[in-house]
C-alpha cells in the first residue's frame, strides 16, 4: 500500500464512543492523513436503529444495520468495534479477524472473556487486533507497556482504572457523605450507570487489569481467579480512620509478579495508599496507572479514563497503527505481537499475597470483645499494628478499627471466618488492603 | 528481513548510559528477541580509551576507538550515539544515516542544536532516527505524544524535565536549606555535574523542550528564542512565600501552542505551581510530564528522568522499534516521519505570553517605597493581587513580595527594568512565574 493508497475504516457500533471517532477522526483527517501518510477514509457505520437520530450527521449510504456486512466487506481494512457486550461483539471482530482485517477495540469485557481465542485468530489468518482504549481510556498506557517499557519485566502494575468508583470514593472523602447519597447524586450526573454494579463491584476493573496481566505478563488471569472487592461497605467514617493513619482511599487493580518464584497475582480491591503517594490524590473521574520496571523503575500515567473524547483519542491513536502497519504490507506485525510463546507462571496461592490489612469491626461495646478479636488474631499469626475504637453508628455497639503488620491472605481470610463466627462481632468486617507502594 | 535474520547494533560511546545498554540488552536479551521477533546482536562498541576497565565486561575484539569505523559499517544496523556533545556525536549521526541506517540518541542537545539537518538527512537516505531517551529518561514521552496521542493537537505541554533542579529545589523546600549549601550536597551526592550551569541555569531543560515542541509542532526553536531562566537565585524564603500562597516552586519547561493566532511559545523558568497540582507534588530526581491535548484532554507522565537504567529503558524501546522496523523492510516508516511538510506557526510575541507573576523585591525600608514600586507597575497596567512584606536578611532592608494579576512578559520585562533603576530597589529582582495550570 503506498502514501496515495486509502485506507477504509469501518465503524461498528455508532454509540457516545463510535459518534466521538467518527467526529474527531473527521475533523482531524488532513493531521492525521499527513502524520501516517496514506488517506483515511470512514467508508462504512453500523447501527442498531437506522432511523435514531444522532449528533454526529453521517450520509445514510454510509450506514447500515448489519455490523456483519462491515467484517465482511473486503473493501474495508479497519474495523472499529464499539458495540460493547461481548455476544455480537465477539462474533464480529472474529469474523473480520478471519478475513485478516484489523480490529480496533476498546471493549474490555470481551478481551477479559474471549482475549485468548481473538488474539489466536488474528494471528492465524494474518489479522491484527488492537485495544489501546479498552483500558484508561485516553492514556497510551497499552503502547506505554507493549512498546514503550518493552526493555523491562514488570514486578508491580497498579493503578485506578474505573473512573465511576474514583468519583465516588472521592466525592465520599470531600463530601463527608455516605455511598448511597453519593452514588444516587453520580447517577443524576451520568457519573455512574442505572445498574451500578460492573463499577461499584469492581468488576470493569477486574477486566482492565486482565487486560494489563496479559500484555505484562502474557498469562490471562479470568475475573474469578482474582480476588475483587468493591467498594459499597465503605463509608465516610473508613476515610476519617485512614486518614488519622495517613492514607487515602482508592480501589486498585493490583498486578504483581514475583520472578523469584514465578508467580502472578491479580486482584481488585479498595485500597489504602499513602497520603503522600501521587495515585492518592488523583481524584473524580481520573484514571491512574502506576507501572514498576526491572529496569525503568517506577512509572506512572494518569488522565480522563473514560468519556467520549478521551476514549476516541485511544481509538484514533489505533487506528493510526493500524494503517501504518497496512503501509508496511500485511507480513509487518508490532512490537510485542511476535511474542507468541510467553513462558508462563502459575498464579499466586493466597499465603503468597501479602500486604497489611486494615479491618474495620462493629461490635458490642461490651468488656473482653477486644481480646477475642485480639486472639482470633494471633492464632492465625497476624499482629496487630494500630487500634482505633470509636462509637458506633447504632446503639449498644463499637466500632473497632485495627490495622495489621504484614500477614497474606490466607491467614486474613481464615481470620475473617472466625471473626464473623463470634457473638460480639455484629456485622460482617469491612477488610482493606494497606498498599505501602512507593 | 525475515524472523530468523539479526539485526546488529553499534553503540557509540560506553559511559553510563552505553554500559547500561550493554548490560540490559545482554540480560534481556530472549525476551527482547521474542517481543520483537527478530535476532539482536551487541556487534560492536566503540570507546574513547581502549584500556580503560568497565563495570560492563566486553570482548576486546568488539571494542574500537573509532565511532566511525562503526557508522560505516556495512554489517550494522543500528547506530546507538550515545557519544554526548554535539560534535563528534553529530558526524558519527551524519554518517550513519547517510547510509541508510537507523540512529538512536539520548542527546538532547545534540537533537535541540542540529535536528533539522539530522531528520532532513535521515529522511533523504532512507535512515531513521529515533530519540526516546532523550526526553524524561525512561518515561516514554515522545512515543505517547508522537504514537499514542496521534489524534490530538497539544494546546499545552509542560513539566519538570531536569532531575537536578527538581531534586535541589525539592530539598531547598523540605531542608529549609539555602542553594548554595544544597548544590555542594549533590555535587557530593553526584546528582550535579561538576559544572552545574547546564542544568541549573535552565539549558537542559531548553534542550528538551525544544525536542517536545518540534514533535508536537513541527518546528525547531532555538534556546535563544525561548525564555530560559534558572533556579540559582531562588532561596528558602520564596519557598515560604510560595506556601502561604498555596503553591509550590518548580522548574518547569513550558509549551504553549495558540491554534487561534497560530502562534507557538517554548519557556523554561521556575514556576509557582498550585499545591493541589500532581507535578508540584513530584519530588527529588523525578520528572513529570504533563500532556494536554485538544481530543484527549489532560494526561500525565512521571518517572524518573535519568540514570543508567532509566535512559537504557527508552534506548532499548528505540533499539526494538528500529529492529521491529527493520523487519517491516526499508521502506516502511514510523508514525509521524511521514510528517514532513507540517504547516509552520509562529513564535509568539512577548505580548501574548501570559501569566500571573510573583516578584519577590529587596528594597531599602523607608517610607513610600511600596509606593514607588506599585506606580511603576500601575504604569504597565500590571494589577497586584497580593503583596507580603518581610524582613529582609539585609539591615535597613526589606523583602517584599508582590503576585500580580494575569499580565504578559513585554510589560513585565519593562517593569522589572524601571524597577531596577530605582534607587529604593537594592537588588535585581527575583521574578517568578504563576502556574494556574490544571
Amino acid at each position: 500500500m503506498s502514501d496515495s493508497m486509502t485506507v477504509n475504516i469501518g465503524i461498528c457500533g455508532l454509540g457516545t464512543v463510535g459518534q466521538g471517532v467518527w467526529k474527531h477522526l473527521t475533523a482531524n483527517r488532513a493531521d492525521l492523513e499527513r502524520r501516517v501518510g496514506v488517506k483515511l477514509n470512514l467508508a462504512r457505520a453500523a447501527v442498531r436503529d437506522l432511523r435514531k437520530t444522532r449528533a454526529v450527521k453521517i450520509p445514510a449510504a454510509k450506514l447500515t444495520d448489519d455490523s456483519f456486512s462491515i467484517a465482511n466487506d473486503p473493501s474495508i481494512h479497519i474495523v472499529c468495534e464499539l458495540i460493547g457486550g461481548t455476544k455480537l461483539a465477539r462474533e464480529v471482530t472474529l469474523t473480520a479477524l478471519r478475513h485478516g482485517k484489523i480490529v480496533v477495540s476498546a471493549n474490555k469485557a470481551l478481551i477479559c472473556e474471549h482475549g485468548a481465542e481473538i488474539i489466536s485468530t488474528a494471528r492465524k489468518h494474518g489479522g491484527h487486533f488492537f485495544f489501546e482504549a479498552s483500558v484508561a481510556g485516553g492514556i497510551p498506557i497499552i503502547k506505554a507497556i507493549r512498546e514503550g517499557l518493552v526493555a523491562n519485566h514488570f514486578p508491580r502494575i497498579y493503578g485506578i482504572l474505573n473512573g465511576t468508583c474514583n468519583y465516588i470514593l472521592t466525592q465520599m472523602e470531600d463530601q463527608d457523605a455516605p455511598y448511597a447519597d453519593v452514588l444516587a447524586e453520580a447517577k443524576r450526573l451520568g457519573y455512574a450507570e442505572a445498574d451500578e454494579s460492573l463499577d461499584v463491584d469492581g468488576w470493569d476493573t477486574a477486566h482492565k487489569a486482565a487486560v494489563l496481566a496479559w500484555l505484562a505478563h502474557g498469562r490471562w488471569v479470568k475475573t474469578d481467579q482474582m480476588i475483587v472487592e468493591g467498594i459499597s461497605r465503605i463509608t465516610p467514617a473508613d476515610f476519617k480512620n485512614a486518614s488519622v493513619l495517613g492514607y487515602g482511599i482508592k480501589l486498585l487493580a493490583v498486578i504483581t509478579r514475583d520472578f523469584k518464584r514465578d508467580e502472578l497475582s491479580v486482584r481488585v480491591h479498595p485500597t489504602l495508599l499513602p497520603e503522600g503517594n501521587v495515585i492518592a490524590n488523583v481524584s473524580g473521574v481520573f484514571n491512574a496507572v502506576s507501572v514498576t520496571g526491572d529496569v525503568v523503575g517506577t512509572t506512572l500515567y494518569s488522565g480522563r479514563g473514560a468519556g467520549q473524547d478521551a476514549t476516541a483519542s485511544a481509538v484514533i491513536s489505533d487506528i493510526a497503527d493500524a494503517a501504518s502497519l497496512l503501509k508496511h504490507g500485511k507480513g509487518a506485525h508490532l512490537l510485542g505481537e511476535a511474542d507468541e510463546s510467553v513462558p508462563t507462571c502459575r498464579l499466586a496461592p493466597p499465603e503468597n499475597i501479602r500486604c497489611r490489612y486494615y479491618l474495620r469491626l462493629t461490635v458490642k461495646d461490651e468488656p473482653g470483645v477486644l481480646a477475642r478479636v485480639a486472639s482470633v488474631m494471633a492464632r492465625h499469626r497476624i499482629s496487630i499494628a494500630s487500634v482505633i475504637q470509636n462509637p458506633s453508628e447504632y446503639s449498644g455497639a463499637a466500632s473497632l478499627v485495627l490495622t495489621t503488620h504484614e500477614s497474606n491472605e490466607r491467614a486474613m481470610q481464615r481470620t475473617l471466618r472466625q471473626l464473623k463466627a463470634l457473638g460480639s462481632v455484629l456485622e460482617d468486617p469491612v477488610l482493606l488492603r494497606i498498599g505501602d507502594f512507593e
